[in-house]
């Protein structure tokens, strides 16, 4: 059994941007030699989401809309008597899920035909991180 | 350490089902031989969401009801421009997961008294995979 | 290759309670001597999250009121037919999710800066368990 780890660094223009990864995690999982396995990709802060989902500008809108409709921006959140004004992004974040594990069969990520693994900002223009931990057999 | 990796098919009769899966995966996990670890239980497609809750009828019809009301389908979604018409499945098996990880412990799953496995599709009437990727120790 | 089983109880004095568990969990991955890994940590009962979020009390707070705009309390649920009345509270947790994979690397949880991990009861003043279940290399 092996484990491999890296760290993919964002630093998005707009406060809210969603970045396709799935590339940058499958280059991760050939570098680390691991064959059979999955692999941890985990929002390393807490205003931000990794998920899986279609790779379709129109379907990134209506989730955007709808996260503004469910986690609505400008609320008079308690969290912001610390000087904060991102309590949305908290809640928006946690709608879609902080973390996925993908699984790695044949040395590649097994994903179905329409998975795609994104990185959600909801308080950009900052450096933040995301984990990618792969863990499993070599070849 | 031992992988297993083993995929469920499912062709539901209605656009929307909840299906238990709890025996298929410890069916899976026995063959295995795996008897600590981890198994991997992920939606292949990006409308199905695989969950852990109760195995009760009202419940699952009170989690429908909900996500109707969260995730409504019949908004004129954007992601409808490229001829879909399932843009609510997207946010709906968003709202309840794509995968979830069963503990195995001493060649069992380790669940709770009540938790029960489910697959959930929110655009049924076409096949469709889950993977369950066992990862841990032979016995 | 090594894994490792530890399990957290909680009897809540509150139906509904957050809990921090980042302490109790780095020092299980402490004494599981594994150095390089993940570590699932994920609620044996349906009625209550694990989740990772910040640790203040008010977003704790917005969190909470966020939930109960989401998944109200008091709603005619069907699951309630059983004699249960805490319909609620599986949607709650569902919300916030019930599970998470905490990496870890050189013998810590490899967390961000505001990374703390959460136990969410919604359902409480009664005995639960979190199970917390360590694989990878030791040192």
């Amino acid at each position: 059994m092996a484990t491999f780890t890296e760290y993919l660094w964002f630093n998005t223009r707009a406060p809210q941007e969603f970045v396709r990864i799935t590339d940058e995690v499958a280059d991760i999982v050939s570098r680390s030699g691991i064959v059979d396995g999955m692999a941890l990709v985990s929002a390393m802060h807490i205003t931000a989401a990794v998920y899986v989902n279609d790779w379709e500008d129109g379907l990134i809108h209506d989730f955007q809309e709808w996260l503004e409709k469910l986690a609505p921006a400008g609320l008079p959140y308690r969290h912001h008597a610390t000087g904060e004004t991102n309590g949305d992004a908290h809640l928006k974040r946690t709608l879609m899920g902080h973390q996925v594990i993908v699984p790695i069969t044949a040395g590649k990520l097994d994903l179905g035909p329409w998975e795609q693994i994104f990185y959600a900002e909801f308080d950009g223009r900052r450096k933040k991180r995301v984990i990618v931990k792969v863990m499993g057999e070599r070849g």
